[in-house]
């Protein structure tokens, strides 16, 4: 069975694992594909990669499982994946890692510790007054919408802060042990009994634009930290809720526009989310910490030492769900 | 008695709450002390201020108790105060709002939040790729050097990231029932075993640079975050450290050079240390939180109140500990 690596994932930690499996199961072969190897696509049955398109299904022919080095699907070709009988497989590493990213955003927004570096750094003391100051977390009302690794990790964090926490009703079964929190019906609901929402929703067909100005527009006063995925807010409902400071503030990790090659300057959005002053931009690097790399490769080797030993894989994306 | 406001501190809750002290006590009279009434400095037994000059002290010559609303004592006359035998209050009503700060500064320090945000406003995806990215928290050996309230809330909020906490043997009866805590000997000791540094302790005749080269030029790689006072740590040993990269980073609330009358532009050291990028600069406001200033007026009118009815007074400053 070939097992095969795509240039821009491969580092020496991954070649030591890949290498220990190699040895461990004497029918596996690792194909790393880089260069001309990249016609070798057609010969793996296993894949690792953080990209896939259509153009390189169209030579994986032998391709049975797909697996990628993130939780997120929504780049990825999956109504041809699902025809084509393409198990995708996921990880759930970052987990820990991107609710602290989304727990600091959220304390640097309150904290306004951008825009409080970046005037001093001009010799300008703003918030040493009193008159303009900055807000704690602690008792606020935190809403966390998306309740799998990353919602339960933050409430986690958060637990030294005596919140309420509100999410929705359909997340009950996983906090029967907790204390303090409150479930409401729809996003509407929490949006509009919190003081702060955290977002960390997969993005799927029906979580596209769940957030639009029906919820933005009354959030007088709230806070919002986005590390899921940019298109769960409608762009330029969020970026009108933020120029007209109906929104107190926002922290987004996770946008409408990515880089592009070739280019050097690529700003985030088609609307100038760059220019307000009370946004905290975070260039999608959530899952990006130093040793969450380590944390990864170990998870996605750990399921393959499951599967090549006969056991299930673990972490199968369901595509009617999407994730 | 006679029992004066400030200027400066004067505003509607405080106004509320001396009014009702000033209703149950009948020998009591507030005196709002603004304008041509700082004349009436003289007339004052119990004062409360943020500021107090010699040339105050000189005035207040029926003074017996000075109230701050803050911790730190270090601007105040102490040796002329002890001489006269005057109580010095102060309050630590904002220590869990101060450690909040300093928690905040820790995590966007490691999670390089301002320079990450400064670069996405220009259009640089940095730290999207994985080659350069951020530091977690979670696991890393965090030092305390200060075991106030302030360290106390510190080891609270670090609790859910798995830290071994190192700070000084003299702490260790305050933290009899906490377990993953390591004592040491001295400060060069807990800097050196550690990744990353909280420094929260007063400044005293003892702690004046008690952090300079001998420390500094050993932390490579390590973190340091500064919210007890400014030159806790020596300045041009501080600014070389962060200049010459031995230390990978660090986060000051607290400064060598504080804002001046008539000055626009106020640099926080007669070194450049705006211009430092693994600096992040915090303007002096970690206690200045929207809602902490209720915390203090409360926590100053509780002890006033106790004090008016015969009991003793809390918090007062112990002039030869100079906290």
């Amino acid at each position: 069975m070939n097992l095969g690596l795509r240039n821009y994932e491969i580092d020496s930690y991954w070649e030591e694992k890949l290498t220990e499996l190699a040895n461990k199961y004497e029918d596996l072969s690792i194909i790393y594909l880089y260069g001309k190897n990249m016609l070798k696509l057609a010969d793996v049955e296993i894949l690792i990669t953080s990209r896939f398109s259509l153009e390189d299904l169209k030579n994986a022919n032998k391709l049975k499982i797909l697996i990628i080095p993130f939780t997120g699907i929504n780049s990825l070709p999956i109504e041809e994946l699902k025809k084509k009988n393409i198990i995708l497989v996921n990880t759930h590493a970052h987990a820990s890692i991107v609710s602290e990213r989304a727990f600091t955003l959220g304390l640097s927004l309150l904290g306004r510790v951008v825009e409080l570096d970046n005037q001093l750094r001009k010799g300008f003391w703003i918030g040493y007054n009193q008159d303009s100051n900055w807000l704690s977390i602690r008792g606020l009302r935190c809403g966390i919408v998306g309740m799998g690794e990353i919602g339960l990790n933050l409430i986690n964090y958060l637990s030294p802060f005596n919140n309420k926490i509100i999410t929705l009703e359909r997340y009950k079964y996983k906090l029967q042990n907790s204390s303090n929190i409150e479930f409401l019906d729809n996003i509407s609901e929490v949006c509009k009994n919190s003081d702060i929402i955290f977002l960390s929703l997969p993005l799927t067909k029906e979580t596209f634009n769940i957030i639009d100005k029906e919820i933005l527009f009354k959030m007088q006063g709230k806070y919002l930290v986005n590390v899921g995925r940019g298109e769960l807010i409608k762009e330029e409902d969020l970026y009108l809720a933020l120029k007209k400071n109906i929104l107190k503030g926002a922290a987004l990790d996770v946008w409408y526009q990515y880089p592009q090659k070739n280019e050097k300057i690529n700003f985030p959005s088609k609307y100038p989310f760059q220019e307000l002053s009370n946004l905290l931009l975070s260039p999608h690097c959530s899952g990006n910490e130093i040793n969450s790399k380590i944390n990864v490769i170990n998870d996605i080797v750990y399921n393959l030492n499951n599967y090549l030993s006969g056991k299930d894989l673990n972490n199968i994306v369901n595509f009617d769900k999407e994730y």
